[in-house]
């Protein structure tokens, strides 16, 4: 048995019952993005929360314990993804990644954005042209330093 | 000559005369973002824009005309991002892929986030444990449809 | 279980029965692109739609939900595809794309001609030296925007 | 000199004078997607067409030459295009291209359309919900045959 | 099931029961070329053929419909082919590929020699210093048109 | 300077003279095959035949030289061929791959048909249904022995 | 079944039973170089020998009859190996591979090494600086003839 | 400068005067092996064997400077070598890998055959059947050890 | 069964039972990190090292057995690693590789460091800004030695 | 002009005026590990940085504003490095990868080590079986958070 069995097990899991990330994100007390990328099989979880979605999925004991190891984490089959809705942020990186650099360095000199000490939250933005989706990052500016 | 001539031309500019990319984008009238995606060769001029860049950077008159064709877009030399800022965004789709995807599903049914209808908002967030970069991304909800 | 062996089921199921895509799409109310393309596992059902594949294919409960999930979408095993059919629209793209491109901006300016709000029409067009197939596919243009 | 030296002449002929792909086609009396196609270096000229070409975009005689010799074809700088307007074709055929084949094997057995035998028409389809691009491809069935 | 899956069903009968495939190309009343292909999953079986092997290699009633479904063609694992033998043909492709294209362009124009309108003949050639391969590929011209 | 500029200089010479490949291989007194793969960058020249074709395409005595220097092998700018008539040779490869390994095991057991004791020759067949290019491929067999 | 089946049992026997690579050669009757190749499915059993190996390893009647099928050969993961040991041989091949060429072209003229007419010893040379492993190729030198 | 352009300059000096690695190598003073590795951009010459190479291909003092640098080696174009000779050896890694590893560890345990403390030696070895290249491999076993 | 079903089944036993990488060493006596390299399928066991991690994690005869046989190395299933905190170690290489590269020639000559006589210690290293991670890599020096 | 034209004209200096990288460093004032990074384009410098280099280099004030523009990083020509130094420490995350990350998550949880807020210490130890290289990398701990 690996994470990815269990990954496998919620979804299948999720199906059948009809469940939304969004239930499971209230049940777990965070965000619906933090809970889905942990049940997804990208993040870690306490003991207790592993307890809650165990519940929720109907996890045996050790498929709760998998859950509490640090996974090995990239969750795409590809290295280019070939499915449209992600392939289209993989098409920002692609057209705007010098852009974004050189924005962030101007305002903040040589370093990166962090992907660790990170969020990210996706609403629906009402829009009479047609709905939008509003994504915010938030990374903490992470300065080279000399030495 | 081709359109990357004209970018790394602009970018020599800008770094022999120490132009920044703000000022650049209020002279045009639009976001620093779109600016500066205009600046590196992935977006169009229009005529008059392409006369204030020209203006700015010392351009010849072919060089202004190449910034009003549309440009072949991709401004990354490899699939996968070797310089750590870049990568950290390939990093965020390769692990939140599927969560993002799974997100945007549940809220909106099958479709992507266009990366055409698309704005991006880049911006330092002060933070007492250390400044943030703060981004909003705003794509349209593009619906599969049945025909 | 996941999408693929419901597709596969699906499959095994045409080939054992000797199902024909076209009256799949009748009973669907939808065309054969669509249909088909939904039954290979890149479209998602409706609840109505799922059902009557279910019957016609004699799908479970759980696959009947699964077809009503979106999937992953990418229907190919390469990122160069190796069959003769498929290679050759993968050629058509890699001769005539920078056509293609040149063509569309001429008419329409910088943008894209959209692969989502999109679909296609494939039929047999009878001619004395030979049957052609014709295919017309149409796809809203989506402009570029500045902001 | 070689055929894309030839090529980068024309497109920079093009943009300094304003030149338009439909008028270009105009003069050399066949249809803008195969004149675009030869401009750009996938197709080959007769004489008089390598004549009028040479008028028009100002070319040498050795330039003229190598319009009239079979170029290496493939007009892309990568297996997955990373221009957004190609890749949305690109992404068809990764989306579609198992749908494809069983339409066309359904209706002709096996075999293929071919990309040689083969013609493309482009065109502006007025629609109030927004323009779309209508494209027709025509190629001839060529069956696999026992022997 | 898949056709993956008869192929392997075909070749393990072979080998526990040491058929030779000029045998069942003489009981199928095509090419040894034709047969063993098909045998190996990249043609097409008639009803009647694919009765004539379903006894031979003792095939379920399945099994026998899968012959008869278009394949997905393609029978290499990797791009690049690690059997040797199958290596020298790609290493000629490889090192006489414009050759190749040079003399079939100077002889015919523009155009392809048709991997599907397309037989082979692989025969052994007697010789004193080694016996030689013979094999004779023929394949319809297909000339690019203009249009 | 390396054999890939002499290369470049014999086809810039051969595109302004109108040289043809049949011509030049009757005054090097090899096939038109070999002489071909000479010309390309391929094969090796005796000094002699390094001197015909430095006559024919007027070369310096240090492109004479390189000529005659055994060149690096590979003739194609990517793995996968983008060129369609190179690709259909690919694509036979790809698709006859395993058939050809079977039948030449079958006929003289393990070992390769050899692409360095190999020849070539191509024709036109004349066919009332459209011409064909027959080629014959010859090459020695060489067997794995134990030791 | 196929042979990866077989040379996944014969692995498992030789370490569920401790037998050595050289023991097996001796019953074999051949070297330990072939005879391991042999036994990892790189090479083509005499019935024989299929039948000592059969009995050694325990075999049934059909994994001794897939002993006798000529394999498809390369017994690599990844193109570019990842053991240690296998790697620094890839590393040999990257760092000398123009030395080789250059060396067998200024003793032999143009042409390759055989890896088919082919034979490796691989010894312990004891030295007191850390004993070496000493390894003899030796290849049939096959030269590139004109036609 | 860098040190391909000296590796450049070198095969163009051999090219046009006809030098041989064996005299080369003899007036170094090392094998013709490791002398013909430097010439490539391979290894790292001593201020005296740059000054001997300098005086015989008539390098420049800065030339001769870059020969002292240690170079970053690896002198092929491609991961998987398409030149015929240098696949030869790719396909005997290939192929018989892991044969090596298994032969090398139970000779001598966990560890490797350095590509470092390393020595090579190419040999015409004469043969009535036809002349043998014999190559003669020595790197020191290096064994990972516990800690 | 191979190595790799081994590692599964101690990672599997390691999560079930709660076992910690630091006490499995001390069973062993040998540092944490050889000895969780070792358990992940990269290092070779002692018998007796392999009796103390079969009794620990309830491994059968056999599986103690593939314990004591030399894997087959290489721990990450991309080339480029997916995983954040791997990747980070990949991108120390990719952007100081070239700066280890001069320092250690600067300092050594030409040459490399062991990853094979190679020995690594990794510890945290209280910070009041944030605790760091702090490695020690220790790799013998191996000179290119001419010959 | 580009960085990497600067960095190339830093090389060139170095290798004719024998210039050493630990005395670049002394006279910046930061460590060799850093300094030798920034010569080599994978780091920024202050302006005073800059002059020192430039004084010291040679270079001109375009070329040392370069120097103060944060570069796009990655010092390596191919995803998996050729030469033998740098490919030992690919080598060590590819064995050791997965070791370090669950060393690492065993000590501190989910994060990782950081590569930015990152320092390196290179040096000789002495040691009587061969001097061994000694390298400290120390990286500060971010830990994974819930949101």
């Amino acid at each position: 048995m690996n994470r990815m069995d269990v990954t496998e097990r919620i979804i299948s899991a999720k199906v059948a019952n009809g469940i939304k990330w969004e239930d499971v994100a209230q049940k777990i007390g965070q965000s619906k993005e933090w809970t889905t990328a942990l049940c997804l099989g990208q993040m870690t979880a306490s003991a207790e929360q592993a307890g809650i979605l165990g519940d929720l999925f109907g996890l045996t004991d050790e498929e709760r314990k998998w859950l509490q190891v640090v996974p090995y984490k990239g969750s795409l089959p590809t290295a280019v993804p070939t499915d449209p809705l992600i392939y289209r942020w993989y098409e920002i990186v692609n057209v705007y990644g010098t852009t974004i650099k050189e924005l962030i360095h101007e305002e903040f000199g040589d370093g990166i954005m962090s992907a660790i000490d990170f969020k990210m939250d996706i609403q629906r933005e009402p829009d009479p042209k047609g709905d939008r989706v509003n994504v915010v990052l938030s990374g903490k500016f992470l300065p080279y330093k000399q030495y």
